[in-house]
């Protein structure tokens, strides 16, 4: 039995989605940002960053959104979300979230999460206006070097494309038009079928 | 054989050191950051996100460095440079790379490449007045939290030890004195011992 720590509309979703695809025996706990519970004692407990996600497993607690994916992707062999024999096509797996979680999503990051790197209400608003041209360039990048297609690595649906599902639905709120991205929006869009993406939608709602 | 493109005081020097550790043959190929050359049309058609490190292998070419550093510790499994057969063990490690790389390299790179996130020069002032606040809550947390020692992982050195000692090696520069962290100034000053890291610092400085 694996607990999940979560809040809505953030990264924790690609994990949520990962544990759903996997067939994992978990639960879920939802974070309130809005009264600031990632900073509670209680959880600062669990994760002494104060974010999330946080999974929490009978060997201990694991962060970070890429060790989780992979953790995930080799502990549930059979779910076959990795191409876990195959140290070349795992690392270039690896790499994909590695964009994600430290160029992506950090750029996403300035619109709102601006105090962590400035003290200025003029930095922060600098910073929000470059948001749609950074995350306008990172997905280009991924929809015309990066995407394998039909799934990110190509015929085999991995970790990755639930990260991507991810960071994806956040480009409306930061100003990029998914329809300007066809492979990008029609991955999107399928991914948005799929009863693990389905699940642990209801989960994060309910 | 491999070859390795790098800058000179990039966070390439982390699998460098890697490649070094586990004995692999490979050569290296020194980019000049200062003539611009990693946006160059031959660099960018190996690499396109115009980045250090890039690993070309026989299978193709690897970036990121959480990515290369898992590959090289699966690649080379007699150099024991990972907990191969341990998922979560595997995963606390990945969590600990992934750390550096979307969180402390990120707030140290606000110091010189704040042209990613915001356009102003108010805004790279203020960004560059943050680096000691941001790089010493970061530090703090490895000195407090996650430093397992004697290696970074407890007994087992592993790959996550050449990249702390590099990110490490940016904490003077950004105004954090290595000395107020006991157990990252004395590993840093362990791993420069270390003939892998003297080995890869000459191929740089070559």
């Amino acid at each position: 039995m694996h607990k999940f720590y979560f809040a809505p509309n953030t990264c924790a979703l690609a994990s949520h989605i990962a544990l759903a695809e996997a067939g994992a025996d978990y639960t879920v706990e939802k974070l309130d940002f809005k009264s600031n519970q990632q900073n509670s004692p209680d959880y600062l407990a669990i994760n002494p960053k104060g974010r999330v996600p946080s999974l929490v497993t009978e060997r201990g607690i694991l962060t970070e959104t890429p060790a989780m994916l992979a953790y995930i992707a080799q502990s549930f062999p059979k779910a076959n979300l990795a191409p876990l024999d195959d140290p070349f096509a795992f690392a270039q797996m690896q790499a994909f979230t590695s964009y994600l979680c430290s160029t992506v999503h950090v750029a996403h990051a300035h619109g709102r999460r601006g105090t962590r790197w400035a003290s200025e209400e003029s930095s922060f608003a600098d910073m929000k206006r470059k948001i749609p041209e950074s995350m306008g360039a990172c997905f280009t990048l991924i929809e015309t070097k990066l995407f394998g297609g039909p799934w990110v690595m190509g015929e085999q649906y991995t970790i990755c494309d639930p990260y991507l599902y991810t960071i994806a639905g956040w480009l409306e709120g930061d100003g990029v038009a998914i329809a300007t991205l066809p492979k990008v929006a029609d991955h999107f869009r399928r991914m948005s079928e799929r009863p693990a993406v389905q699940k642990a939608l209801a989960e994060q709602r309910g």
